[in-house]
């Protein structure tokens, strides 16, 4: 593993931001547990996406689909048909199987044995929903969260008032069965998404524009949505899918790229550390034909300002939230030096970082300082996420704030007895201003923003 | 079904609350999907109870871990065992299943065939993680969200400086396959739980306090939250485990039951419509010792307060994101006569309420007042969930807010473009009242809280 992602996966144990999956128990299949930090770091990324995706839009709501699904509608959606499935083979001697395209010899590298004939290994994973293992219950873990929005669109259209061009926006577990999962948190068997479909007429609107200037037009909101909460612009690009990489469903798709410090493969990769962290694609009508088709259901819609009915046009956004955490972790990590010593610094926004605010004594043994401070965390804990800490000195704690990212400490010292103030460092300039603590929440909010 | 409920369901439909899962295919498998206003409902919940649970308390921590663990944790669990079983019996001639204690007769409903001899039926759901089929991997979807907790514990402790007393909170996805689920969202086969789990020393600790005296504050607290959250208190009550009732983990239990338009049976209920919402649990020292025992792992603390090593205690709370939304919507329900017409009116506390403010020009076709409208809710956006609707009478505009429980509507009016006000009409008492635009923002701040 290259170093930098070490580095990430070490500071993402050792501080609490990720666990890999049953560890007192040796592990488990490239599962993971996000720590205390992690899951309000995950859940801060999740809530900006929210936030700028359905609640300050009037043209996008939410929905959160059930993870089991009628078997019906993945195969309506081509998800378990040799589309959705690698290649394997199986080793006739041992019964070892392997991914086709990661053997190149043509007898087993376990025993040397002969290898069936390759055969399609479908990546749904499969349960039963009922007491009886058979054909009658069985159900899959989906796949996506996409084709709970296609089938719920119907719902939306009767219920929530909306109109055409809009968009359903939800985040929820998925699951594949990766041959290959791998590179930490960037592919996993169990994962995230935060998905959006964007329903628009397939003609040019009233005001003309076309699927194409949606498209265009989503591409540039996501790209921004990185860029506005952080991310370096040198590490992101967008990448056009060639033709034949297209899925049956696409006409058009291109991917947010971000330059990993590892190869993430996929054949498709532009060179280097260049990976996929987000897709847009034109998936046409293709959804809700096809569910129209399969379902008996009528699914076209009928808009009112072109006076005609049509299957509208899909653009669809999507991310992982697990991958999203991934490269915000990676693109935060700074290391520095400050007078002849090593500074680790995860330089996150601060909407995304987990602990916003370190309420830090500068002693702990001088009761009167220690309580002034407790009383400073009391207050600001109903507004803000705060940690507490009184150990060690405190240049220790402060390095140790800069390795979770915690944008801003207040320190508590003897002046602050005297005046009522507190010092507040910045964590990039590292610049202490002292302030008084009437002023806090005020000076807070604005500094950590609403 | 009871008439409210079959009024709660109806209202969640049309309104966009709650819809059957896999609807246009026929539905599945008593699976529901949260819509967009069931959605923000849902989310609300789970975030004032993270709130409560988490940010505003210096002795709790978050966690999410993974549906997909190690099989060796549900072994160690006890939920492979038969103690997390249903008693089934399958007629012999037409291989229907039933569940034993649901079929009255010695022979087959269906066909009048011979039973088989009852076997157990385990609630785990199964899944293959992996490539093949077969017992290596074998995985289950989680039970229930507190093993992942258990299993993080050492994790927890040595990354995170916390001391004991201390809890973990987490809220996530759990799956059990219900043999009856149904009631809705009361009992479903895919739910989602809210579980803290509380670890205290198991002997009276440095200021006297007691695993009982534990057990009694995490009941008022969790009663406090209900009752804070505008559940009627006349509708929540406790009801002690009796012995025979409680699992082979627990030393005391506890629910907080909620009275439901139905019986939701279970045989433990205290009588009419009596049900469990949530439980509190004293689950000793099983959980841990258990763990430490099938890992092998060194599962003690070192107290260094009390200079000793030991297994922590642990206190439980357990309740469930979907039955939560159920209650809430219950409780909220009410049909008032106005003006010799039926109101009907979800009364959310405005945590609670998914749209907090609705922002309505009195009529649609004055463009300066509608221009104006579009200007008060283009700036409270980014603030607040706020929905824009101008379509129909403002007497049936106020009502379709009443029915999904928006706290205040603003109305822009031919005095608003005069005066530069609106006015501002509250829910449950239906006065209206006249702002200046400018001071809306902390108006609505102050109604609304943090």
């Amino acid at each position: 593993m290259n170093d930098l992602m070490q580095k990430i996966v070490s500071l993402a144990k050792r501080r609490g931001f990720i666990f890999p999956s049953s560890e007192i128990y040796g592990g488990f299949s490239s599962c993971y547990d996000y720590g205390p930090l992690g899951v309000e770091l995950k859940n801060n990324i999740k809530r900006a996406w929210w936030q700028n995706m359905v609640w300050s839009r009037a043209d996008v709501v939410g929905l959160d689909s059930s993870i089991l699904m009628s078997p019906k509608i993945w195969e309506a959606s081509g998800h378990l048909s040799a589309g959705f499935a690698d290649e394997l083979v199986e080793c006739k001697a041992c019964h070892k199987r392997f991914r086709k395209d990661h053997v190149e010899t043509p007898t087993c590298p376990e025993c040397g044995g002969e290898f069936t004939a390759p055969k399609k290994f479908n990546l749904m994973m499969k349960t039963y929903a009922g007491v009886t293992e058979d054909e009658s219950n069985l159900a899959y873990l989906r796949a996506e969260t996409a084709q709970g929005i296609y089938v719920n669109f119907k719902n939306i259209v009767d219920t929530m008032r909306v109109k055409i061009p809009f968009g359903v926006a939800q985040i929820g577990k998925a699951f594949r069965n990766e041959i290959t999962p791998g590179n930490f948190i960037f592919r996993t068997r169990e994962f995230e998404q935060m998905e959006m479909q964007f329903f628009i007429n397939p003609q040019p609107d009233k005001k003309g524009k076309t699927v194409k200037q949606w498209f265009e037009y989503w591409k540039k909101e996501r790209m921004k949505w990185y860029k506005g909460h952080g991310i370096n612009a040198r590490n992101l690009q967008f990448r056009k899918h060639k033709k034949d990489e297209l899925a049956h469903y696409a006409k058009a798709a291109e991917d947010i790229e971000y330059n990993y410090p590892f190869s993430s493969g996929g054949g498709s990769a532009s060179g280097g550390g260049w990976g996929e962290l987000e897709g847009i694609h034109d998936r046409g009508d293709w959804d809700l034909s096809n569910h129209a088709k399969h379902s008996g259901e009528d699914l076209t819609y009928f808009d009112e300002g072109a006076n005609k009915k049509y299957i509208p046009n899909i653009i669809e956004t999507s991310a992982g939230a697990d991958r999203s955490t991934l490269v915000f972790l990676l693109d935060a990590y700074q290391e520095e030096e400050v007078k002849g010593e090593k500074r680790v610094v995860l330089k996150f926004h601060p909407k995304i970082a987990p602990i916003k605010i370190a309420v830090l004594p500068l002693v702990k043994n001088k009761p009167k300082l220690v309580k002034f401070a407790r009383r400073v965390y009391e207050d600001l804990i109903d507004t803000f996420p705060v940690m507490y800490d009184e150990v060690g000195s405190i240049g220790r704690r402060y390095r140790r704030q800069d390795e979770i990212g915690t944008p801003y400490a207040l320190t508590i010292d003897f002046e602050s007895l005297e005046k009522y103030t507190v010092t507040l460092r910045d964590r990039d300039s590292m610049k202490q201003t002292r302030h008084k603590v009437a002023e806090l929440q005020d000076l807070l909010q604005d500094k950590l923003g609403g």
